[in-house]
């Protein structure tokens, strides 16, 4: 049995409704339910306080652009082998970014991505508490100063991090796989309607 | 400055109601607040979405034991190296196991500890997750299997792995330190009223 | 200066006569000339060299199919963080295999791939090769064995895994860029003629 | 059978009469045997010779104060995850530095220890002997010399990490495990007699 | 079966005839056969590109001496843990650098070898090539400048670390095993003629 | 300043009588005085304990072979990239095996070695010991008992491993560097008198 065998996807009308409403809503926007709802949706308790974490970091008004977010998202998720992050979310960034190639540059690499110095300090210190927190230090935060972000900037860079090594292991553990339409998002100009 | 400094303690009285009220409670059964809430709680939605996610799979009642849930928070945070999560739930631990001596053993190398070889094999299974989720397979699952524990109960260990990659990274980030009282908690009898 | 500006690419008419030809017969056949022969087309001896061999390893009608000789590719490349090499062979994969998906799947984290048991067996091997070969030992080629390889097809895979590892260190030596076109191959149905 | 049972400890009367005499005299001191002599009093010769390389650098009057020195113990045995000497020089260093958190923190990130900026540049170096000293450098020797530290200080800090590089490897080869009065000692202050 | 068995050295016989030509002009001159030339010639396509490879780099005139470009080829296989290429090239680099002792000390640690600031650069850059590729960055390029090499000089130095990253796996995999007259080649002054 | 100049050699008269005899008596016998006396002799005491713990294992009777004491000390010095035990124990081990190859195979790459399978089974455990000795396991004492070693011939086994864990380190840490006669010795068969 394979590990994405093991967790079945529910449908959305196995959901609480409070979930059920949030998946609906978000089939109306996008014309899918992405998996991860599906899949930890399994566990409502454990969904639920997933979501409440992730809007409070994603969709807070902060010094990082919608797209900066998603860029951490991405890198880090590259480095933690997460397939599902890496597709779903370089997705978002791609629309965020308006830029069909970012997302594909930070997965593998994001010292060779289309990004501005800040974005490339933003990422340094991502990668850091992604992969190695312990070591981090005040050089780190310098390092981050010096283009500008602040300690509290700090937090929010690292939080993003700290949340999507919680989802990489989520989604690793319950062989949680991208819904087929994520692969192509934002890669083609939307359509004219 | 380091980085114990950038981001300082919050007071109760700070907090939000519905926080406030959780702090106090904590503070009468144990005498004291420990640190995550008032570091985290200079972000009160986090702090909020992260108590909900602890409550999800620490208070939840499974196939895991409360000591066996608190092992597997110190063995991962060990290898994480983070200060605040291996000292104040070593604590914890040694109180739920009875045992003054597990809490170390786990935080240091959770190959030589007093536990069982169900808890041993739980183990392994948790540090994989926290440490190469990436590479988890088949395997992994039918190892668990092999002590008795099924795919959901696979869920509960990798989920509190998961969830303290995230805690841990916080708490480095943050340089969130323990309070005092958590280093001697556990190591002594408890002296009869 | 970004390691991208340091060897600009080459125009096909600054190539020698025979390499001029070859890329010129690839732009007829696919649209435009991949950037590999632009940036390494500054040393026409060393593109030659690493031309001769690819053609040796990826053109020899052997016991892998085409898709599975760049599954290595991609595998591997990923595994090297090469952005060039998992973007541009991605899309040769996505082409040969038919599939628009698997080329991230692989490039993210092959255990996680819509790939056979066979081919999985086929990339554990190349990813040793690629990453610890001198770890290399007779249970690896036990393993291939298992799902119908000769040693012939090790030698195969392996020197694919040991050509990339060159071609992925020259890329990210030389700042070599995918072109954009390669993001979008193999992800959209042709459009009938 | 788990490797703390394949090499059984001997007792104070087997050991050869130096060795017991010593050891009497550290249980006349301290009130127990720690194991360390027990299971290494199995091979007397390679007893003798640790407890003779222990002395040169322990017992040593130099630049390190004691507890330095047993910092330097405690930190390389946590990152080596060696349950004996984190646990048995945990002891010995909270009971000459006076500080019943110290070794918690160092055995776990002495990056986040209570410690001076000097005591920190000794264990960055400590830390690079136990775990890459292969590329030790100059510059290394440099960042100790900034905090007042002469040549001859390297080689005592240094050596006291080569020394517990071979003990930690000995306490995990033979299953040595700390006698349970170690995990407590020096964490509650002494009764006054 | 031991890997070096299953794919056994072919004859000279058996070769091509530019092979042959090429495998008895070494032979005229070096007294005997290296064995990359009857392992790789199993597979004649290969064998070729690899040795047009080999003589672009190795063979062309630029600001690396022949020492150099040997001294890079013995770190980076040190590094590797590739016998044949650190028995072989370790040969040739005594021979060019008249110096018996430097191969053996590039293989087992290049920081210690006895070579000049310049060569140690040259290492620094190699082995982040043959190791770390990904994480290349300006720094590195400027390292090098400090020492008078140029951005091409970098190309050639990596472009070495890059071919012996395949030609290490190939041995690796091929179970190719240095000739016994390389282990002793130019160790001792050669005798008067 | 080179770390090889740190701490200069001292010369044999400024040893203590017992250091001065015992050089002196290796002197007479090999014709030159080891560098590690003259290196380490700046240290007495640590002098005097290291060779009471070197030829305690070294020297003693057990199912190890002298030369397969110093295949251990050869490849784990080779894994810890040490220069002065790589290049004087590889020539011990040269004469104590009369093969002036295995010495460079087990440097460089244990696993291509010209050894027998309950020696690479040996040395298998060893490296362990060397690299990773907290995740040893029952399953490593079995995989040399199927070898015919008894847990006492693992602990042989280990000890040298970890006395060269530290002699390594204070190796690398003091810049001890090999004489120039070990380079040689036991590559040419000595001439008869």
């Amino acid at each position: 049995m394979s590990t994405t065998d093991r967790f079945p996807l529910v449908t959305a009308i196995e959901l609480p409704d409070d979930l059920r409403a949030r998946v609906l809503e978000v089939q109306e926007k996008t014309g899918f339910v992405p998996n991860v709802f599906l899949k930890m949706g399994r566990r409502p308790d454990e969904l639920r306080a997933f979501m409440a974490y992730h809007d409070a970091l994603m969709l807070k008004e902060n010094n990082l652009s919608k797209a900066e977010k998603e860029m951490i998202v991405v890198a880090t998720s590259g480095a933690n082998n997460c397939l599902y992050c890496v597709v779903a979310h370089g997705a978002i960034l791609r629309i965020f970014a308006r830029n069909p190639r970012v997302a594909d540059q930070l997965a593998t690499n994001y010292r060779k991505a289309e990004i501005t110095p800040r974005q490339r300090a933003m990422l340094d210190f991502a990668m850091k508490v992604a992969l190695s927190s312990a070591a981090l230090d005040d050089a780190d935060f310098e390092a981050l100063h010096e283009h500008g972000f602040t300690d509290e900037d700090a937090w929010d860079i690292g939080a993003i991090a700290a949340l999507f090594a919680l989802s990489n292991r989520m989604a690793n553990l319950t062989g949680q796989l991208p819904n087929e339409e994520f692969y192509l998002m934002g890669r083609v100009p939307r359509e004219k309607k």
